[in-house]
């Protein structure tokens, strides 16, 4: 957490106190910035406010240096030129996951310099002021997609607020930033709804079947339709773009898949293998975690058996020999009669590592 | 786990000791089966046995009462038909994820009297014996595919199998089984493919505002494209049904959002709502938890100083206690003074653990 201070950030006001809204009233209270709230649900700014959030915002409350607009997008503008006639702030920001539609509004209804519309990308399951986390955004990339029009004093504002939320900023035009989010969230999104979509009216028993890897693929096709309705509207043309790429794609996978189908010929199946490999590509090109342990780390495997005792016995010899472990995967369940322990450490030590053990009559598959 | 013996199944042989064939191996091996194992690749065939599977098959070795053939699908029929000259087994079964295909080259080069196709649905992110889990079938379905010349023994010996591996038999005919998997399996892997390409290329800028619901859809876009290419050629025609069943829906949803884009009509979003409607409706037909791992083990978090000897220090003192560790998480990142260290024990002794480690002194987050 920052606390060297706020400076140029000292007030600010919430307008929507939901999960996303009251995150950023949490971390900004930690650092000692008075947050006014307000909803138009009194209820839920009285919980943010009891869990710590800020005061709920009355008539007699003073202007603030920031604004923040957590409502939904096609509100952001509407709210945005109604704060700046009330004089409530200095500076404006949202949150909403679509920036050109609003910027154009705005750039109409109200005053373009004091906004800088901006987007954290994060996010949980849970919505509402008691999902919220102080450290919802940290780490997380922050777009902040300023006009021509934006003051710097509006800018350097909210840049602050996102420093003070931990997150990383990310300065885009707000066309660059929609059609970034069509292609990672808004495109997935449909394409997750339309997979979940087709177990409709299927046998039980077929739907019995599945397994992680479709309650992955669909697991963001629980989320509120209202909601994403309204997004893919403040997106339609980004997103209408990614998605018929994808359903030449999809075209291209059913010919093939056909042809394979009517005559056993290798080749026609080129082109799935294709489309599976540049799958592997494009999931590899994510950042962070993929899946797997992450490279930093050299993993040693080793058989132990398995009773009480055995794996103390090992990590006591990786002690013993000063050994630093980074991380430890149990590879059994109980009832396998030996198991197989992954020591992760770094790749320097590796070597060292199973010298050591082997030393001491540990069975190492290296 | 069934310990009242394996009447009808006193022997196996294993083909192909990845990570199916070895976890079934295992649980067989656990209930007395005496097992024989064999791999193209006889360092697989030894770790398997290291591992406890059992004995690596001989030229010695002598008739078994079940053969499970664990080798991809293309290969099923050739490699049963070959075991059924030698005389191997006097049933024989698979574990391939797609049926009908090898059903009928079996009716033509082999004997299906003898043989019943299997299908676990069951699977790990990692593959080999080393992956393996006595317990990965454990509450799983089971598809058996029994043809009109399959023999009733040969089916009761591949049920009793299943039963001992603790799974749960659910008889399809053979083309039942490739449409649901198709269904649940087949078309998903192929969508989730298509929308991890479509990230191949992009500005790395945009790809780093993807987040956990892009990391889900795309995570089966990860597998290996020459085994899936396989299963989708012996599913093709199936898959392609599904396939182009969405490819339609998508059309519908591509066009609305491009009339959407072109004049602000809410009504032009209607087919787009519905089908995010659809989607959560099939997501809530989905068996089991939606989303969370199940809750076989219970979590305990301890607070462990980041420096060597202090894991083994707490995995000694666990052993000296006396309870059996079944996993160990180490949640925290290179670098953090304190790290949080989950140990996952059986449920009925996650107090006896706490209250062990709290007399020793260790801060456990309970």
């Amino acid at each position: 957490m920052n606390t060297t201070g706020s400076e140029g950030l000292r007030s600010a006001l919430i307008v929507g106190t939901g999960l996303m809204g009251t995150s950023v009233a949490l971390a900004l209270r930690a650092v000692g910035v008075e947050v006014q709230l307000r909803d138009r649900d009194p209820a839920a700014a009285d919980l943010a406010s009891a869990l710590g959030a800020g005061a709920v915002r009355t008539s007699d409350s003073p202007s603030v240096d920031l604004a923040v607009i957590a409502v939904p997008p096609a509100s952001v503008a509407t709210t945005v030129a109604g704060l700046q006639r009330e004089g409530a702030a200095a500076v404006y920001t949202d949150l909403a996951s679509t920036k050109a539609i609003a910027q154009r509004e705005i750039e109409v209804i109200g005053d373009p310099t004091s906004y800088v519309g901006g987007h954290p990308l994060a996010g949980r399951e849970r919505s509402g002021p008691g999902a919220a986390r102080i450290d919802l955004f940290a780490g997380r990339p922050w777009v902040l997609t300023p006009s021509a029009a934006s003051s710097g004093h509006a800018l350097d504002t909210v840049r602050r607020m996102v420093e003070l939320c931990e997150a990383t900023v990310v300065v885009m035009d707000p066309d660059t930033h929609d059609r970034a989010v069509a292609l990672v969230s808004h495109a997935p999104q449909v394409l997750a709804s339309l997979v979940a979509a087709r177990l409709l009216g299927a046998d039980a028993e077929a739907v019995g079947l599945s397994g992680q890897g479709l309650r992955d693929v669909t697991r963001i096709a629980a989320s509120d339709p209202a909601l994403w309705t309204e997004i893919l509207a403040a997106n339609a043309g980004a997103v209408a773009e990614v998605l018929s790429a994808v359903a030449a794609d999809l075209d291209r996978v059913v010919d093939a898949l056909r042809s394979a189908a009517a005559a056993p010929d290798p080749a026609a199946m080129d082109p799935v293998t294709a489309a599976l490999r540049a799958g592997n590509a494009g999931r590899a090109a994510l950042p962070g975690k993929h899946g797997g342990a992450p490279a930093r780390f050299t993993a040693v495997p080793v058989l132990v058996p398995d009773k009480p005792g055995e794996l103390a016995r090992l990590l006591t010899d990786v002690g013993t020999d000063g050994i630093n472990l980074e991380d430890m995967r149990i590879e059994h369940s109980p009832g396998q009669p030996v198991g197989l322990v992954e020591l992760a450490v770094r790749p320097a030590l590796a070597e060292e590592l199973v010298a050591a053990l082997r030393a001491r009559g540990w069975a190492v598959h290296w």
